[in-house]
């Protein structure tokens, strides 16, 4: 089976970028003498997740409790739920902690925490738990100096195992300077959170850290015990504006057909749209903003002239860059094209499974991926 | 079961709405005399497109093969593929039509024409196809007095079955006249190439137009044998923006829980991000931005000064209009709330099922949906 013999569109994963992928971070984290968690919220795969946990230690972060269930059954049971427990769901992770599976929730406020408490002595079972740090003010985590941290760890109690944070606001980083700061300071608030902690008597064995920019440029993790990453794996177009990787790393292509022109307009109609892609626009607030994705032929090589421009559910329309006049005749009606997209997590999510190359158009494989919660 | 049993992010879909607004287009398409052909883009899910199909021809609108083969699957027969066909789904639709699915493709170039009507021979098969027009210069489609028309419509031959258009410049309407203006221009685009084709001797029977805006607001559907719309059975906030529907129209909305608070900058942290409500931000370029969307209480009734603000994977940020202050005690973790989307399609293209309601928080059914291609 070649691509071209593929229904369009459909997403193509390459293994060599992947496998290089893996081995660079890995080789990062032996540097700095780091284990490494890897976030399974990109790839949603067992292949590809199996492939990042080669040489570490085997546990993993997960983003819903989909993702715990479907890589629990594969075998996995050291697994960090990263996003706040809500009441809804303790009694699933509960359930999930019966039948063998290790999970650690978070947390960032006292609420929380009761709740957390309050059901692990109802049940007379453990919830194990991480403190949740705000490191970027980006999003959630208590902030460094708030008295709610050792509060939150004294109702905590035997369930507290730690501290961790997300300085998902490396995303927004203008320079690599600015993604080195960015690790430093990811690493001395999470630090920072356990001295204290421990300073109160309080356990916090797990200092936990990560997001693939910082994760790429940290260049000390003293104090830190877990890296958390997954972009990494497939990397993007956003990576590879905020130089964290290069357009040659980037794994996942999206695999679309050309099924139309607008001469006057200089389009190239495809049917790869939204859906395809999703509706990610990562890099619309980059120096390059790269539309709905770089366009690149069925080999994987990038078109320096080309970007998909805009979309509708099922149609992507190709144009110049810039507004340039492009020789859509070079575009026959049928020809298979390849688009890199903005955001990995975003443009994967919308397909069943990656067709599995290796620096070719050989489809060596199908690897299924799951969605939903 | 009731929505706050329900693990979330979930859909929930109100059945009273959906009936409302389904009956809403009935009415019109009634009034001006014209078959409806549902596009089962939005929905995917077999218990609404059977609702949708009610006192009509039967035909149904699909945007993927994969939309063919489930709704054939259910019984439907009369199906349009309203994509450009591609040379690599000319196939998938033969085995289809062989096993008794009378699809129609769509296309509007001689390339295209030439494979469906060459394939159509060596098979000894029919490849019934309707000529894409262009009646708004937003995608795809033969303008209006381009000779192309008539050489795709010899070309194909006995294959041609009519001529179908889609204003999806509609969506980008600054009023209800406008939007009316668009309607009829729609129609005048479609009914003047069918004129044209029947002029040159070919035969035109199907004269398809449709888009949820124009078919809401057609005045006068002359000469038009079919309308499609899709969003219309759920409605969405692009859709309230021009006033195409009201916020108590929006048939679809995403449970959510609150998850966290970060007092200083007054958000609400809640477990439905991106993932849930899609990336979709079609609101950003109307008059009212919504974010990520507009937020309501578990019974669905909207809060004025509150919207998702932001969103990460599976994090959503609820903060105050404009920078307002809210009082976010009023909003303790564990709170559910329901979020409408900006672009229904989106939305419920990430979710697995519909939880059903009808006015209320007990959950009657959940309808399952299908994605990909």
């Amino acid at each position: 089976m070649k691509l071209a013999d593929l229904e369009t569109p459909a997403l193509v994963l390459d293994r060599g970028r992947l496998e290089r992928n893996l081995e660079r971070m890995r080789a990062q984290l032996r540097r700095l003498g780091v284990d490494l968690r890897p976030h399974v919220k990109t790839a949603k795969c067992i292949e590809v997740v199996r492939r990042a946990l080669q040489g570490q230690a085997g546990g993993i972060t997960v983003s819903t409790l989909k993702e715990a269930e479907q890589f629990f059954t594969q075998g996995i049971t050291d697994i960090l739920y990263a996003v706040g427990i809500a009441p809804n769901k303790l009694d699933h992770v509960g359930a999930l902690r019966s039948r063998g599976a290790d999970i650690t929730v978070i947390l960032d406020n006292v609420a929380a925490a009761q709740m957390v408490a309050a059901r692990a002595r109802e049940l007379g079972a453990g919830f194990p738990a991480l403190i949740e740090i705000d490191s970027d003010g980006h999003r959630s985590g208590v902030r460094p100096g708030d008295a709610a941290l050792i509060e939150i760890g004294r109702i905590l109690g035997p369930q507290l195992r730690g501290v961790m944070t997300h300085a998902g606001d490396s995303y927004n980083c203008k320079s690599v300077d600015a993604i080195r700061d960015m690790a430093e300071r990811e690493r001395a608030a999470a630090v920072h959170c356990a001295g204290e902690l421990r300073s109160a008597g309080l356990p916090c064995p797990v200092v936990s850290v990560g997001s693939t920019p910082t994760a790429t440029y940290a260049g000390n993790l003293a104090g830190v015990t877990e890296v958390r990453a997954g972009v990494y794996m497939f990397f993007d177009l956003v990576m590879a504006g905020l130089e964290v990787c290069s357009l040659d790393d980037i794994a996942v292509s999206v695999l679309a057909t050309v099924i139309g022109h607008q001469p006057e307009k200089n389009w190239i109609i495809t049917d790869a749209g939204w859906m395809a892609l999703s509706r990610d626009r990562g890099t619309a607030r980059q120096k390059t903003d790269q539309g709905y994705g770089v366009v690149c032929d069925i080999n994987g090589h990038p078109f320096d002239d080309l970007v998909v421009v805009d979309t509708n559910q099922e149609h992507g329309i190709i144009a110049g860059r810039a507004g340039a006049a492009i020789d859509i005749s070079r575009f026959p009606i049928g020809t298979q094209l390849r688009v890199l997209p903005n955001h990995a997590c975003a443009t994967a999510a919308q397909h069943p499974a990656y067709q599995v190359v290796n620096s070719g158009v050989e489809v060596e494989a199908v690897w299924s991926r799951f969605s939903g919660w």
